[in-house]
């Protein structure tokens, strides 16, 4: 058993990873850390008679001391800090926060000044599959956003047909617990039920997320329009993309083969469903052809395809596992 | 007082128009008429101590003799067997269907063979307030979609300055209620709640509407990209448009003179929301410019404006009121 | 017309009485408060284009300039302050809070401190019908809280048949708005959703309103067991009361007969739906007795019925109109 | 591994079986029936990728060639036929339906004419963790409703102290999906969301399986009234129960010890939650006394609990396994 830890469990993250390293074979969970201290089931009162854990104040070097690998699920800015001093002392990283997922230039354009410049440069991106052989060999990954994940894993495929002048216009749709657990006036019940919305249209920060590593991948400039969107459920994220082609494709034989062979990423013939995903570490990918225009349409978790479940697997990944082992299949809900 | 009716009365927009006649104060209702007889308290236990009237079998003589004008809230296909008769008896209608919305061409491509070539070629497509002139003399108004409503009202003010050849990509979402009341797999509470999805993407009924009128009013091709997704609400719609400009705008100035003197289209300076309007007549828009592309943003209630309370205000004009007299102004949800 | 005014602005009763008395033909909102200046429209985006008006930081003095009645959708503790003064300049108030609806060591025992002995002696407590005579002489009408309301106008037709010594035990089931807009873990999306929960059993404030008026009305001491409930939806409330009798009754005769010529309390002969009054000054009450028990149910808006529309039907009283002019009757929910 | 089947897989409870199944270490799904063919991940879409099995039309000789046991998620009725057959044939049955849960002149009153008196004779009443050690010899299990679960569980270790002349008076709530997947109009989201009503008030089924086993368990009399209510949200129930008390207890203390030991029973200290149990096997019981009077407090996760889990767990003892084998312990609802 592999001894590992969670840094900033209060969250909807790190409940994820809790509960997804519970049913883990091979990860032992040895170390968990909020900012003030308690025992885990006062904070998750559904853990009660499940996990009796108790939780302390971050530390890195009790982190380090029992931990093989620490998953951050901080706030970012915070967490390069822990991330930085960890790997100092030999333990790796899964970070969740955005503190390494872009580069310097784009990262203190959409948040903060970054100081962990050393890290930065050998951090890798963690977008499952696509990235998978850059992560077995790392000791940080930076774990993708939400967003970004439902959007490159729905676009990639379609780099080389797509027009890049026009580009790619995503509009995204989440539930709430994409925004945080955190109370505020728009995560009220009353202002989210029977509401939808748009928000940071265009500039939201996962828009340059996208575009970054979509131009990375297809090493050509890609305009890249992005829209978010407040839908009234708790999890779960919807990705409509649309964009014009620049030749004749079939498009479900192209997916077909850009994923042939992976166990999470399922083809559908008709519009996806959050239902279908949510729960588990499944995205669902379709696309259909209009015209010289593409529709393409991809779901997953926002929780855990889109944060903590392709967490666990770069951790699968960077201990010589399975990316695969322990990865939630069949959604609770009904 | 002018008599009314309303034939079709069981669905969500019948009890709609019901709901907003008991408030005008130049309408009286003297006529509704369903596939069944009985109370229409019985229909709707919301309106016991309400409204007190008997619903009949629909009639088209007895609906004359009562009435100088009738909505028309039935199927397709239906309702113009209806409205072809009681135009030929001297009675206005205002049909809720998609029967007098397209060409016969279109119209045949997407529902069923056309039996009214007579009325359909002098109807008056009912948007308002673009239409509002011919409104005026109609004698029969094709009452528009809800989702053409949203999206037309969107687009025209940019038509001028929208790339033809990219077109515009149409991502819309929409509450339930949309559906209609019929119960069916894919209105169960299970199936919506906590679900989101497209459907019919690229093939819904509403695409050729939207493209077709988009036409009419730029006098060019457009190409139009539709996708509309389901959305666990009751009501309310948001579109989101999508497109590339062949100039620089300033598009809240293009809105706010476009729609200059317009009492319920009210341009906004972020994104738009389904509460805002939720319950009333209003269509909030917002737009804003990316580079060279727009992202145009509106929302309107799906059972009024993109039904019920247009098709009142349709009945206003042709009967020389005043186009918002007795609409609904105020949302009731907090 | 009326000038009247609304201290408390911000809050969703504030927000009601605000759309009410829009529509109200003999009152005229002429003074807003709110603990911070602003446009209304600013606190609430659905009121642009509906309603323009200046909110001011609360001002006795120029309240009672401006207003012949004031409503105070205000903190208790907060309201009582406001009351005596206003009260001192010859105002009217209509006091949505709990300042007044208690006796001086009830309200000690729930709330805190009472610092206006004079007024608490002559307040009446505006529950309609039950205290309509009593009102329409008041100058200070406490308004009753929205579970009490619920509670006391199912419960008190059944006094005289209720064995007092078991008395009444009281599951009620509240809408998130019951608990105002202020943003907290427990009205966090996330938590509400697809959740439900009792809370401050038996210790809930409300106990002991409804207690001390059901002994009022009764004369006779009453076992009072009261249980709370959170759902999750926006706005309604359903109260379901248990109780044994002390002889053989036909309960909907009995409500028929009680509540004859109400116009807007409804008997059922089946259970009541939270849908057919949300949004309406409605109050839906049933009953049926099983062997020598009763079941009484009753369904009202928690915001309207129970708050802002009882609000203003006190008003009516009290300034000699109908008490339910502009009292609203159809639900805007389909 | 014992081969198991499934019939009446297209349900809710049917889906939760497969599911529960695909992580049990000893039972395999060797069978699964429905009352048509196809690929069990048309049916459930979100199989697909995770389960490739062909359903079968019911057939009980094929069934009992390939299963040790089978699980019945029929309705009423039909449940007895394939039962009977089953058990003839060597077939161990945990019937999910109500045919066994009653004595004849139960049944018959509240279902229909009942076909199998042999087995319903031996059937045991598969209540976990009370009826336990009859669990382990039976070959024909009467899995409880959902209701009765709750209810049982929360008033069972009460029977001794509460007064059962007055008996007890149970408010039920639940999810949707309670009422099973067949699309009706009380099941439209239009209907359900912001909505709530009790329903079938004391008539409903499964008050006279609670009264006849609380009966059972108390060997006395019991007055029960027991009234659901429906609440929009997917999955849960909560339970609350008004009772006198005959003598001073400490009900928290009471509930630690009769539950003492029980892994997936938990004592709170205050008000249950839906969230804490849904997609669990767990039921959360709080209790309190007010003067003479006890509310108790129950949550079950309405699918699991109230039926698939308690239905694998008797499946889990009949075999001799762990009761608690492959029980859900953790909510994947955040």
């Amino acid at each position: 058993m592999i001894n590992v830890g969670v840094i900033g469990v209060s969250g909807y993250t790190g409940f994820e990873l809790i509960r997804l390293l519970l049913n883990h074979p091979e990860f032992k969970i040895n170390y968990l850390a909020a900012s003030s201290k308690g025992k885990i089931d006062e904070i998750f009162s559904s853990l009660r008679g499940v996990l009796d854990f108790e939780v302390s104040i971050a530390d890195v070097r009790e982190a380090a001391q029992k931990c093989e690998l620490v998953f951050l699920a901080l706030p970012h800015q915070e967490a390069m800090r822990y991330a930085s001093e960890l790997l100092e002392l030999g333990v790796k990283v899964v970070d969740l926060s955005a503190d390494y997922r872009l580069n310097k230039e784009l990262y203190e354009k959409n948040y903060c000044p970054h100081l962990d410049d050393k890290n930065l440069a050998h951090a890798v991106y963690g977008l499952l599959p696509i990235n998978r052989d850059k992560v077995k060999n790392a000791k940080l990954v930076a774990n993708p956003g939400c967003y970004p994940t439902a959007s490159l894993l729905a676009i990639t495929p379609f780099l080389p047909y797509i027009d890049t002048n026009l580009g790619v216009m995503i509009d995204a749709k989440s539930g709430v617990s994409g925004a945080g657990k955190k109370p505020s006036a728009t995560s009220h019940f009353v202002s989210v039920n029977e509401n939808l919305n748009a928000y940071n249209p265009l500039i939201h920060r996962h828009a340059d997320e996208i575009k970054m590593h979509l131009e990375n991948f297809c090493q050509k400039s890609m305009s890249t329009v992005f829209v978010p969107h407040l839908v009234p459920l708790t999890r779960g994220m919807l990705v409509s993309v649309y964009a014009k082609l620049n030749k004749e494709i079939k498009p479900l034989e192209i997916l077909r083969e850009f994923y042939k062979n992976e166990e999470f990423i399922r083809i559908k013939t008709s519009p996806v469903s959050v239902k279908d995903v949510a729960g588990t570490h499944f995205c669902d990918i379709f696309a259909v052809v209009w015209e010289d225009k593409i529709f393409i349409n991809s779901a997953i978790d926002n929780l855990l395809k889109g944060a903590s479940s392709q967490a666990l697997a770069n951790a699968n990944l960077m201990f010589g596992f399975d990316e695969n082992l322990a990865m939630p299949k069949i959604s609770q809900f009904c």
